[in-house]
Parts: C-alpha cells; sequence; structure tokens
C-alpha cells in the first residue's frame, strides 16, 4: 500500500491514557450499558429525519477501532456515505428494497476489507513483522485471517454503533464488485472490498417489528 | 440436526420485555462502560487465581447471544471448558505456547461455527424460510455466510466477556480438526467446527505488555 512508503505520515497512534501501572480496574457494564448494546438494541430499518453528523461518525470509530483482531491486523476499512450524490451512487449498487434503505438512512456506512492488510503488519505488530512474508506466500491463509478478523470488527462496529446512540441496519445484498468499481479506486484503495453496508441513524422505533428468536443457550452452548 | 427433530423442546426464547411501544429509549454508553469495552480494555495472556463460575459464563453467553446475524442465521456455538480433564485434553490441541495458556486460564471457550445452521433457519426466521434450501444447494455461500456471522458473532463474545467482568485471551493457533474429534462428536455436535480458543478469567494486569498501535483513523476511514 502506498502509505508504506510515505515516511512522516502518522499512520498510528495511541491513546493518551498510560496502559500499565495505577490504572483504575474496569467494571462491569451496568444494566442500562447491557440493554443498550446486547439485550434491548434492535436493528434498524427506518430512521427519524434527525441527522447524524461527521462527528458522531467519527466518534463510532474511535470507540470500534481499538478492540482486538487476529495479531493486530486491524483489516477492516470503512467508508461513510452521507452526500446525496454519494448515497444515490451507493443506493446504484443495492439489491431490491435494499436500495430505499440507503437512500432513506441519514448516513450509510461500507465496510469492506483491506486484501493488503498484511502490509501493515509490521507497523501494527512488530514483534510478529515475519507474518507479512507468510501471508504474502499464502493467499488462502491471507483471505482467511483478514475476513475473519474483518467480520468480528464489523461486529465492534455494530455495537459502537449502539454505543454512540446510534442504530444500525446492515445488509449483505449488493453489488460488491459494483461498490469497489465506484468508490475504492484511489491508490490506497484499491485493494479495499466491500463486505457489508450498513445504514446508521437515529431509529424510528414505530417501524420495528417483533424480534426474531434467538436459539436457546441449550442449543448452542456445551460443557466439559 | 437431532434438535430439530425432538418436539417439545425448547428452542427458541424470548426476555420478557415487551419490545414494542412504550419502552425506555436506550441510552448512549457512558465513558466507564467505553472503557470497559473498547477504550482501556486488553486481551489477557495471564489470569489472576480467582476462579469463574458457569453462572459467569452463562451470563456472559445471555449478552452475546442477542447481537445482529445475517438473517438471524446465529451460526456460533460455544464450549465452555472449565474442567482439569477437559482443559488437558484441549491443551493437547494448542500450538506452542498456547498449550500453558489454556493449562492456566479458570476457563476456556471453544468457539466453533455450526456447518449445518441453515437447518435453524425456519426457526429463527421464518419469513425466510426458503432460505435454508437455497443454502443446501449451494456450500460456498452456505460457508461465506457461516463463518462471517460466527466472526460477527466472535467479535460480540470478546465485547460480552468484558462486558461482565472478565477478560479474554483469543487464540487462533490449534489442531482444529483435532479439536472437533475430541470434543464435537455427539449428533449435535457433529457438524461444528471450531475455528477460536478463547481464554477467560480475571486478567493479572502485571503481565499486560504495552498495546500494540491501531491504525489511523485517516488511514482506515474514507468519506463520500
Amino acid at each position: 500500500m502506498s502509505t508504506d512508503t510515505q515516511p512522516g505520515r502518522p499512520t498510528t497512534d495511541q491513546p493518551g491514557v498510560p496502559r500499565q501501572g495505577g490504572r483504575r480496574p474496569l467494571l462491569p457494564l451496568e444494566d442500562a450499558g447491557r440493554a443498550s448494546l446486547f439485550t434491548q438494541a434492535r436493528t434498524a430499518n427506518r430512521f427519524t429525519d434527525e441527522p447524524v453528523s461527521d462527528a458522531e461518525l467519527a466518534e463510532l470509530w474511535e470507540l470500534a477501532r481499538w478492540a482486538p483482531t487476529s495479531a493486530n491486523t486491524q483489516p477492516l476499512r470503512v467508508l461513510f456515505v452521507r452526500t446525496e450524490e454519494g448515497r444515490a451512487r451507493l443506493a446504484a449498487r443495492m439489491a431490491g428494497g435494499n436500495r430505499e434503505r440507503v437512500e432513506g438512512a441519514p448516513a450509510v456506512a461500507v465496510l469492506a476489507v483491506d486484501r493488503r492488510f498484511h502490509t501493515r503488519i509490521p507497523e501494527v505488530m512488530p514483534p510478529m513483522a515475519q507474518l507479512q512474508e507468510a501471508l504474502e506466500a499464502d493467499p488462502a491463509k491471507r483471505e482467511g485471517m483478514g475476513g475473519f478478523s474483518a467480520a468480528m470488527q464489523t461486529g465492534y462496529l455494530l455495537l459502537a454503533a449502539r454505543a454512540v446512540g446510534l442504530a444500525a441496519g446492515p445488509m449483505a445484498g449488493f453489488d460488491a464488485e459494483g461498490v469497489d468499481a465506484d468508490f475504492f479506486t484511489g491508490p490506497d484503495e484499491e485493494h479495499w472490498h466491500a463486505v457489508l453496508v450498513v445504514t446508521l441513524g437515529h431509529p424510528d422505533e414505530s417501524s420495528y417489528r417483533p424480534r426474531m428468536p434467538r436459539l436457546a443457550a441449550e442449543d448452542v452452548v456445551r460443557w466439559a
């Protein structure tokens, strides 16, 4: 990726808070937080007219980006689409009813995997810098690792949207190659590949349908 | 799956709280919650001697299971390993230093994808019941969909561990086929395939190494 060859460009950063020694222990999430992120939150199909600011979208990513990935590789990339022109271009690549959802949402995120994510490994995981070469030589392993971590990060991003007070509507029905061709053409984005489109906004709760059931724990969980 | 053919067995459930009308709006996560789940939480490699109860592990899954998946398919399955015998069997399938991590953790979760997850679609997504047949006929699409949603659910589970006050240590270095052969042999589990092993416990923060850097937002986020 071209960003690897631009000296002086800040490519990584850390929060200002010291990580070791003397910090306060982290607390379990209280009930309100559990409701907002897990038990009471809903996927949204329609939103109110309340706008979503760029600051809210930046805040969303500022949370999501700290959650863990395999070897800290962070393969997910995010395109936030808010302009009318951008949403119209994106909507044209959506399938069926997903077109209206994109047109009607205050903001939309296109989530993508950077197929060349491994080129950043020397920066993001210096102790395993040699993993870059191993993945360069093994496209199947590279794709599997990138796909798994990008999907984990997709989960983080959906919960981070809830954490900043937004609701999300993820959609897999769209022309991914078309989205790539329309939006990921610059030298820094040419290896990005769209995996999910997510509408974002303040939910119109009157549009909620009954929640679909979850599998019972006894069908999912085993003990040894 | 055999669970589909056992009438009377509760396979799905809902929380007792009504989902529509008159409910209180969900609030954004406050700073302490953001720290616990996203900005200050760490992956753990070592844990204190404080035990992890089965109730804590059940509580973890009770949160994670509500987060969204593609067509509500919920392909992730979870094996919690707490007994000495179970941990020894699992440790034997781990690579290198991951063996000690499994042996030294109060609890371990083996995360798996149910390769026959699509057989549950008529229960979990009745409006799209025909998707079961479409996925039965298309193994590549089935595997892609199951893998993506199981990885999203992996992300949810790692954050849910933090939400209940635990720290997690995910590990991809293990003999997945060996784990399948050792643990997923019953008629209800024979299609489960291990994808990640996660140690769980109360973190020994003195073992934390400096956090590896995250990519800067300007390298990850684009705007349109």
